[in-house]
């Protein structure tokens, strides 16, 4: 017998309470009964984003949200500025010359972030750029970038500041008005605790002018329409994923009961229970400062996490990711974000040692295991 | 007591089954074991579809795949053709306008289709035109173009011939390879008898090599990369919505069980049933041509639809539509697709006799009843 664990960075976890929730039978959506389900759950993201504005529902991935607060703010030759260190910040960049922009990067290796001096630098050199695309938390090198020191520049200038946070909503906090960031995106599988499906985007009041003049095309994804949808009477402009937001409900529900500083709480204790297991067993962190929603780490010298992912995953039940890009074999990654308690980092750091002994590392059993559990006692 | 029946020309009633299976257990995605699911439900919509090729399933809604047949076919500035006689045939031409494209429209009120005769004739005046986006089920008013002598006139031309059969798939046939059509579009919430959230395409060989040169700016709905994702082991570029996925598995099972052909021998005899029930009561089609998924039908003189809707939901349980854009008000429409019984039926007409009858409307009770059941009988 064994039981299927998933700390993998997205998706994740999803407490059965919320995957009975999305069974629920099918209503329609064009009636004040889902209306008044998606208020909830707004007002829910609104908490969890920290705005006052309505946070927008965009029925797709998180990519489709990124893609939202490209197409909506930069017309065709306009300047952005990257910053890419790892898969998802690239993905900012890649999507933005998708849409024929001109994209100025601050060069990073992987694992690094962004800091103020750098972004204050690129400002200064191109005082014409149209937005800063940013990631909050880099899934594929579990790097951190604090956001609030680059808001308090961009704020001042007239680059507007969108954030990648789609794996650091519900994870780390997230005080969109409060710091001045421009735009922020989510998805619904990661802190949140729920299926994939639903991606977020909210909207600053000084962006609106920005994509009331946007040129790029686009229909699906287009934030006039989801504003005056919403405004119209608390509705999505196209059939939202009905099921997956009755879900959502229930998980935005759970989390208010938990707290969002208990939960912000959690997840920093167990971000420290990885990395103290991963010192104790004698490997390398990926990320200079590291997010509290997954721990990368390089794999011991000649060990290819290629084999060792599936191999903890089909023996012990326990699903971790490795790397993406050219860290692919590389490096692994234990995804410790949303439904995690201390309980489970226990099991996701044992099966970590039975898969590194059994592929030949050498290393005292127990040491990350014995750390792990220090630290959360 | 009540129980609540959803008529609703989408979404549609989902089995239970279907909404269990979307309550399993989150699994990766990058995986053998979510490949295989991707597999299985993609073998299932190429027979819904009548296509050799894969079916690309868009993470959105039906809206969605629509937006990815034009933003990889139309280049700003193409000409396409439309026939606008309705919600959703007009919303070819917005999202065609909105990518930059010279709309020439078939001239038609709502509630007709175009002819071969009017295609070949707007083909005939543009010759230059990229794609013909076209409607097979119009839900907005219930109206049937039939594709296949459409199809064989655009497969002698250079356009492409681009179909919304968001309605259609799963109620009528559809068979696109035999027919030639180049685009087929669709939704998880209609036939398929599943909640929404995936919408799904379809392309046909000849027209890779206009997506290919297509320049409007894509990423999220771009079918290159879903190409490349499905050729590079069977998997989508961005994260899927895993549960929605493993739910139309679940769907695509229950329909294969049934059989294609008695599934749109069940439409036809629903429809049937509808449409007696509506003549019997001395009411009018507004379909010239009526499609089977849905019944669109003219209130008596003096009732308003945007009363008899909740009335018969809030009072019988039974939800079906009222009419959109210039409709409002004035037509009620009854879904009867996907997980749809003939006993069904019976409820939705005799919840509509008790409605127009509180209403005022005056005729004899139980003659719409009567008439769908003979019509079934």
């Amino acid at each position: 017998m064994k039981k299927n664990y998933l700390f993998t960075p997205g998706p994740t976890m999803a407490p059965h309470e919320v995957l009975l929730a999305e069974a629920a039978p099918m209503i329609h959506h064009r009636t004040s009964q889902f209306s008044a389900i998606l208020e909830e759950v707004v007002e829910g993201l609104q908490k969890l984003f920290g705005a006052e504005e309505p946070v927008y529902i965009v029925m797709g991935s998180g990519t489709a949200a990124m893609e939202a607060a490209v197409a909506n703010v930069c017309s065709p030759g306009d300047k952005v500025i990257c910053a890419p260190a790892g898969k998802f910040s690239e993905r900012w960049a890649d999507i933005c010359r998708a849409y024929g922009c001109e994209v100025v990067n601050i060069e990073l290796e992987w694992g690094q972030s962004p800091t103020p001096e750098q972004v204050e630098a690129a400002i200064a050199r191109n005082p014409d750029a149209r937005a800063i695309y940013l990631t909050q938390s880099e899934t594929s090198t579990g790097a951190y970038t604090d956001i609030e020191p680059i808001a308090e520049l961009t704020r001042r200038s007239d680059a507007l500041l969108a954030i990648d946070a789609i794996t650091g909503i519900g994870v780390h906090p997230c005080k969109m008005d409060e710091w001045g960031v421009d735009l922020v995106t989510s998805g619904s599988q990661k802190g949140c605790m729920m299926p994939p499906g639903l991606g977020f985007i909210a909207v600053s009041p000084r962006s609106w002018e920005t994509i009331e003049a946007c040129s790029s095309p686009r229909y699906y994804l287009d934030l006039l329409a989801m504003r005056k949808g919403w405004a119209g009477g608390s509705q999505t402009p196209f059939t939202p994923a009905i099921s997956l937001v009755q879900a959502l409900r229930r998980a935005l529900r759970m989390m208010m009961d938990e707290g969002l500083e208990n939960i912000h709480a959690r997840h920093a204790r167990l971000a420290e229970a990885a990395r103290a297991a991963v010192r104790a067993l004698g490997l390398q962190l990926v990320a200079d400062s590291p997010v509290n929603g997954v721990t990368a780490a390089y794999a011991p010298e000649g060990i290819d996490t290629k084999k060792l992912v599936p191999l903890m995953r089909d023996k012990y039940g326990v699903q971790i990711a490795g790397g993406q890009g050219h860290l692919k074999g590389k490096i692994f990654r234990i995804g410790h974000m949303g439904y995690v308690s201390e309980e489970d980092m226990l099991v996701a750091i044992a099966a970590l040692e039975k898969g590194l002994k059994e592929m030949g590392y050498e290393f005292e059993i127990g040491a990350g295991l014995l750390a792990a559990h220090k630290a959360l006692a």
